[in-house]
């Protein structure tokens, strides 16, 4: 019988107990050891499998040759990365697509459907229909065109509504979808985009990407959803959109400070919903366990992890 | 050149404007009249165009030949029926179909995605992740498996909950949904449908459906979503099953009494989003123009009207 492979497990979530569980009965067996508590052999260790690990935790573990981190987000394992010799790679889960495209499909009906308006009035014991937009005439566009901004494109397709995406390269074989490209093509996407969907990552490019010149580029009334990184949004140039109207509604699930913090107006705001980083919840399944043992044995056997992260690409 | 034929056109929403210019169009040409202000040969109106007509209508109409709702639901006008020799049929749209198809994707996702639990947070700007669901082990049943139902289902394949269907006949043919049929059907529907959705007309039979005991079969922490008719649903039980913690979530478009009452608990319960009957909201749509012209032509002709309503059956 092979050796287990002995990989540090990390979470600022999530127990280790239902994963290690899943991956004992994998092949090869992959033995799971909580970092620090658990480690008793730290040169035995040569994979890690993370989410939020902290700094310090490559120096404890001198043979390290594969990092995984347990969700889709890598902007935490990049803001502190192992040597570069390390290779990395994340999960990416058919499940947690899913779930993404299940809170993006809620996000935009929400908007579409003037959900925060009938909130509003309930509050106030208000019996009042808001006005009704047309599916047909009701342009979303989604900002990223990675696993989930083309999973949530292609789900959206059993929809009426109008598709256009946009990407800093403009690749995406969606049918129906009209795809814009670069900070070039940014202004006449976001001209014509009532519902905007941001599925952008944290990098240095996204950082700061919907300020105040370019959200008062949508037209009014457009709705905001954000379920990628807060980064991308400049949450001050946000609030004042919604204070002038501009904005007719916002769904965001992350922000630029997380938790957020309990003196946002975002809070309290009746056309906005907040919810906690809650898109995505990484839960153990099988098929992220099977793709950290197939990346152990591809890193083991001299190739690329699949999922991998390019540190200078930012994800 | 044909003469139009003239139509009464009467409705508590809307006006007859937007309605009477998709008419004049129409082959053979079809000429509304509101009732009773523009109708100036009450002798020579053959046909009526309505929702929520007065009893009164009728009688000021000795020729009338046949009657068609503007929106789907009958329950009005079966209240006040105009002499049993008028032929009655409704407006199945396909615009209003997918409006209600649209509305169902959004509470079955709220429920499923614990919005009101996010929204209850959210007013105490409190950060906190509810436990998450697996979608494949969510069952949702959807009662009623009429136009509604039937399309709602369909739609609900591009999720990936398991489906169930109840109804009188348990008619239906959609893969992969587990159909019951008729009262013996109903209590193993229950005990297994986590998330329940009704598309229930108002008729006899349905009256008082849902009352205390057929809640208390669902499983705990289920949820209800209403956008049939209230009659179905038996409010007082309702909160009861709401305050007990029975019941999660409810999510309603539809009451015992619309308006919804403003000393209504379910105004304020936190489980509980309200919105005021607007799931499907009837506007001038060419498509219904059109069957309103074809239903003209056939009826002229000795042949049964599209989508017609029978007294007998309620619907």
């Amino acid at each position: 019988m092979t050796d287990p492979i002995r990989v540090a497990y990390f979470s600022i979530d999530d127990p280790v107990e239902p994963w290690r569980d899943l991956c004992r009965t994998l092949t090869p067996p992959v033995q799971l050891q909580a970092w620090p508590d658990e480690i008793d052999d730290p040169a035995g260790i040569e994979a890690a499998f993370v989410w939020h690990a902290p700094a310090g935790m490559w120096a404890d573990l001198p043979n390290l040759r594969f990092v995984q981190t347990i969700g889709t987000g890598v902007d935490h394992l990049l803001a502190h990365p192992p040597p570069p010799s390390v290779l990395l790679a994340r999960t990416v889960d058919p499940t947690l697509t899913e779930q993404m495209v299940e809170y993006a499909l809620l996000a935009v009906l929400a908007c579409h459907r003037s959900l925060p308006q009938h909130l509003h009035h309930q509050r106030q014991r208000v019996w009042g229909i808001p006005p009704y937009a047309d599916t047909a005439t009701t342009p979303v566009g989604v900002m990223g065109t990675g696993e989930i901004g083309s999973a949530i494109l292609s789900r959206l397709q059993s929809l009426q509504f109008p598709l256009r995406a946009w990407s800093r390269s403009g690749r995406l074989d969606i049918e129906g979808v009209t795809v814009f490209a670069g900070l070039d093509g940014l202004a006449p996407f976001l001209a014509d985009t009532r519902i905007l969907l941001s599925t952008l990552p944290a990098t240095e490019e996204t950082h700061g990407l919907l300020n105040a010149d370019r959200l008062r580029q949508l037209p009014a009334g457009a709705h905001l959803i954000n379920l990628g990184r807060g980064s991308a949004v400049v949450e001050r140039d946000l609030h004042a959109c919604l204070a002038s109207g501009h904005l007719g509604s916002c769904i965001l699930d992350v922000f630029e400070e997380e938790p957020l913090p309990a003196d946002s107006p975002l809070w309290q705001h009746p056309g906005v919903i907040v919810t906690p980083h809650a898109a995505g919840v990484n839960f153990a399944t099988p098929y992220a366990a099977r793709l950290l043992a197939d990346n152990l044995q591809r890193v083991r056997a001299g190739q690329p992890p699949l999922h991998g992260i390019s540190p200078e690409r930012g994800y």
